[in-house]
């Protein structure tokens, strides 16, 4: 026998959750997340999940019937929009500002689509304009996917927009909403989003994990009109829908993580009681605040003001400073997490995050003044 | 904007979870789990990774490097074994013994592999000679897979012998331990298995939602040498394998479920200090105090003495029993949980399980009075 190695309980420290997530979760989530594991087909908590659904659907601001969690992370949230939909051959637009715009062109191409990629730059949000012309020049383009708020640089872009340019050209849109779902303004049946994906660790301040998403009608016609089996047999949602399906007896497709669904349940159950548009409005004044106090810092944005997003504030490392010593710094002295740059902002940029329940004045102050001593 | 819903938290009760998992948590894996949110690249988060590893090395009795925890249920360990594995064309050897054996199958066919079923009667193991045969007729086959435990019915196949077989026959073995491990004898690298993986919440007693996975060194030649790029962006290894990789730097993949890893490291703790062996035994010693009560209220066992599962006992519902009925009764009367048939067993059989931290007297006792009392 292998002999079993000693280890003791792992106790974690109290950090203050500031970069691109996970965020500082509830501490009424992490309470929600301990209560006692149930059967993943008991009718407790078969009801729970009907709760979850109309909380979910709340959030997104969307009637669409199909509207779930999968049971992984955001990037298998991803992977469950462009495998479902995306056929060998079909052709995508795909849009890319970031990290999470060439992560879909790699999802199209493993699909087998044909990803057609539009590039802005690094900060930039996607341009409408440039978008709608090479919608024109590619007719027979079936998908316009972009990054609603591109967590690698902190540029919101015209979800709104886009949809409708999407709809013009007869394509459908897919579209990630990682870090906006919960800090920004976001109405998918207003807006005519046809698939999107959000994660449970960002503005929802839930324990990461799990991923929102939701098709539209539209989309839902689509999957069931596939011609070729969906790739993947654990994100197939014509087998998953059997389970999140309609009222009345579910199938059992895989073992529902249980205890995270109650976290996710909670924290949309705060959402809701706090109110979508006093979400919005909170991230908005903190990240005011919070740029304030940046500012007089010395410390410059990455992204335009215009197309900033308020939970996600990117902004350049002044020159002769370390940046991985200042992290340190940050975490070993004040227990406080910031982002490091990523891709082609990393060792430029940190990326400081206010999302959900971190998004409070608290935080801001703890930062700055943390920063202030650090860069002193 | 559409109305929030108004929704009050979720209390689940407190079941006694004998069914086919999940089962009981332990109450220390709940408290794990419920600790603050760290980044998930947190040194010492990382450093906790590292633990973890060594923990499910020990589970597993292996020196696999590539020995991780995929951040899904069970069904995407199964599909991140598949599909990093087999390539179009690839020819694959499937027993097929129960459902989890069909889902196998599916698998194999979903990344352009060729099955070669080998059907069992459900309730019946693998058997070897069977399974030789079929090897030798198809000598060009890469793999042999197979269920260890199969959930479906609650027989234990010969892993030992079965994984020789394919060396002998110049197979890779994928192996699913979804019920076996920490319930039974398994030992990875001396039977010498090359994929294996397996589920949080049945012998381990923890939180649904993970899926630790082991690969052999000729697993990952396998996999570095492909032709074709692995299907899968969120389920390719070769890129997780970045983030769980040796020791230095963690490049960013998916954000990891921090707190349900906390879980599993708690779980596996908890396993380590008892002791593989003595699980083991344990697991034996309740399904025999289990299986001695069965008998006297005049349940027959699904599976013949010499291949059935301690810790998952299938019993035929009795002729005129409602199936349905006695479960609810239970559930309601008791909060107890048991197992419903699934696929062929389905309304015939129920699926009692004894797991990791359910594998208790007081759980034996509460059941078969439980049922003595509804039986009536």
């Amino acid at each position: 026998m292998q002999a079993a190695p000693k280890i003791a309980p792992f106790m974690p420290p109290r950090r203050i959750l500031m970069g691109p997530g996970p965020s500082d979760v509830y501490p009424e989530v992490l309470l929600a997340q301990s209560r006692p594991t149930v059967g993943h087909l008991d009718p407790l908590f078969v009801a729970m999940m009907d709760e979850l659904k109309a909380l979910l659907q709340y959030a997104f601001q969307t009637q669409n019937e199909v509207t779930l969690a999968v049971s992984a992370p955001g990037s298998a949230g991803m992977e469950t929009c462009f495998v479902n939909l995306v056929e060998p051959g079909e052709k995508v637009v795909v849009c890319r500002n970031g990290v999470f715009g060439e992560r879909m062109r790699q999802n199209v191409e493993r699909c087998g689509g044909v990803a057609v990629v539009v590039d802005f730059p690094w900060g930039a949000p996607v341009d409408p304009q440039v978008v709608e012309g090479v919608l024109k020049q590619h007719p027979d383009a079936s998908y316009l996917a972009f990054v609603h708020a591109e967590t690698s640089t902190g540029a919101l872009s015209d979800a709104k927009t886009l949809c409708a340019l999407a709809r013009e050209h007869n394509c459908l849109s897919i579209v990630d909403a990682v870090t906006s779902l919960g800090g920004v303004e976001l109405r998918v049946d207003e807006w005519g989003i046809d698939a999107i994906y959000s994660g449970s660790q960002k503005c929802l301040s839930c324990v990461p994990g799990l991923s929102p998403v939701s098709f539209s009608p539209r989309a839902v016609e689509k999957l069931k009109s596939r011609k070729t089996p969906v790739q993947s047999w654990f994100l197939d949602q014509t087998l998953v829908m059997g389970y999140w399906g309609g009222s009345g007896k579910r199938a059992y497709h895989h073992t529902a993580p249980v205890n995270a669904l109650y976290a996710l349940h909670e924290s949309l159950r705060l959402l809701a009681e706090e109110g979508l548009e006093n979400a919005w409005a909170r991230h908005q004044h903190m990240h005011q605040l919070l740029k304030a106090g940046l500012e007089k810092l010395g410390l410059g944005f990455v992204v335009d003001e215009a197309y900033r997003l308020p939970q996600l504030n990117a902004v350049y490392i002044p020159e002769g400073v370390d940046d991985a010593a200042v992290r340190s710094q940050l975490l070993k002295g004040y227990n406080l997490e910031i982002g490091a740059g990523l891709g082609d902002l990393a060792g430029k940029a940190w990326r400081i995050g206010l999302m959900g329940y971190g998004a409070r004045a608290e935080n801001v102050a703890i930062c700055l003044k943390a920063l202030e001593e650090v860069l002193q």
